[in-house]
């Protein structure tokens, strides 16, 4: 089977290199606008050739869209208007504005919306791996939506990436990951830009940075080609968690200010539930 | 020699394994108000034995304070009034009310104040292990003020540790230390309280919680008899670097709700900046 992949970056690329050496297809057609890209995902052979979109999407029975989220919005109506009875995924981590733009489409019923919890905080073909998936969760949204030929293709993908499947509404994946995943990295964005206000000197943040101080800033490292659609496009959801999070750490603020200690052990304590839910 | 060890939590009960195991001393007497640390620190062979601090101190020629820095600035000074000449250092995560309690006893050349910048989030002896502080970092504080004995001492502790020892003044530690270690603790411990709030169906967050939210939320396991005190003694410093977060958080905030793509580019590429900074 010859399956395209649009936008090489860590997750297309990674799938395309695991999907051909498991025998699921044989043949990978990648698509990027970045040239520099598409010419080491060659190199790399995470891909076979590359051509247009349009080109790809006649020579393949599968698609894989893993453009940055506000691309996927942009291109997904011309890809569903191209296709006769290819199926398409995506894997993009927002999912709800994407599936409102195409839910009158003739082919709304050959896509399929996902979402493989997997990553890192590096990017592009060079960050592709294989075993990038394995044993992680991936999110399937309005399945109902999909035909079951589609759905079954796809569930196919994610059992030869060893992946969990569970199945969740669009709605719902945004809310969630908007807990889970985005406040997260923004999280961590505002401690790398806190820290180095202060620490002019980089030596200090050398020296100093404890394993802890490197986890929780770990995902500061991420791109914004990736993140600030993500922000736009998940907003309502995002700023509801980020007005949540500023009150906790306003809590914070002022049980500290008001030598509070027993108001610190108690945020402190509940905080540690987290050790029940993750190991 | 014997060394007496006060507080056998992670910090202490890994440097007394491994102080003896390299042979800088070969007999530990440990110290801890909490019974069952005391018991199971003697199980662990951490410590040979156990005893009251005064009796500890008569024994030893060195004791390393490793108790939650309000503890520390409690029993600092009847620790000095009843040493002779041993030598005493401690190791807590805040340096500044520690050493101001102390500047004018007689015996604060015999103390060296240290911070060794290695840990994890479990406590207690049981979390104590070998390896805790090989090629990490321990800032010697306010060396002009310890004898020249005792900072030698001490020194070759952490030589024995193999950590890599930088001097710096009290003052500044507690500053640096507030950017580049407290805050990530109350960034976690705040994460975990809004995922918490929201998620309140726990599978949600087992399912879609990628490397990602672990990372940044790994510290909020950490406990509050460490870190209440910790926040309460370094106040000013962890004031200053927490609205300097809120605001960045804000930052974000006013950029999503605009919609503001060259806002938000501009501070996560900013934010990248940690990229050089830590590998």
């Amino acid at each position: 089977m010859n399956i395209a992949v649009i936008g090489l970056g860590l997750i297309g690329g990674s799938m395309a290199l695991e999907l051909k050496q498991k025998g699921f297809c044989n043949y990978v057609i990648g698509v990027d606008n970045n040239k520099e890209h598409s010419e080491s995902a060659l190199e790399l052979k995470i891909i076979d050739e590359t051509c247009s979109i349009e080109e790809a999407i006649k020579k393949s029975e599968l698609i894989i869209l893993s453009t940055p989220v506000n691309v996927s919005s942009k291109i997904i109506l011309s890809i569903l208007n191209n296709i006769e009875n290819q199926i398409l995924m995506d894997v993009g981590s927002t999912k709800n504005e994407l599936i409102e733009k195409i839910k009158s489409h003739p082919k709304r019923k050959n896509f399929v919306a996902t979402h493989p919890i997997a990553g890192t905080e590096f990017s592009g073909p060079s960050a592709a791996h294989l075993g990038l998936f394995k044993n992680k969760v991936t999110i399937i949204c309005d399945q109902k939506d999909s035909s079951s030929i589609a759905l079954d293709r796809i569930k196919e993908i994610y059992d030869v990436l060893e992946m969990k499947i569970i199945f969740m509404t669009a709605k719902d994946h945004d809310v969630h990951s908007a807990y889970v995943s985005h406040i997260s990295h923004i999280s961590s964005f505002s401690l790398a830009l806190s820290v180095m206000d202060k620490e002019k000197d980089e030596k200090n943040i050398l020296n100093m940075a404890g394993s802890g101080f490197e986890s929780t800033v770990r995902l500061a490292k991420s791109n914004k080609e990736m993140w600030t659609p993500i922000f736009n496009e998940n907003k309502k959801n995002i700023l509801e968690v980020l007005d949540n999070y500023i009150g906790k750490l306003n809590a914070f603020r002022d049980a500290i200010n008001n030598n509070n200690e027993s108001a610190l052990n108690s945020l402190i304590q509940e905080a540690n539930g987290i050790k029940k839910i993750l190991k």
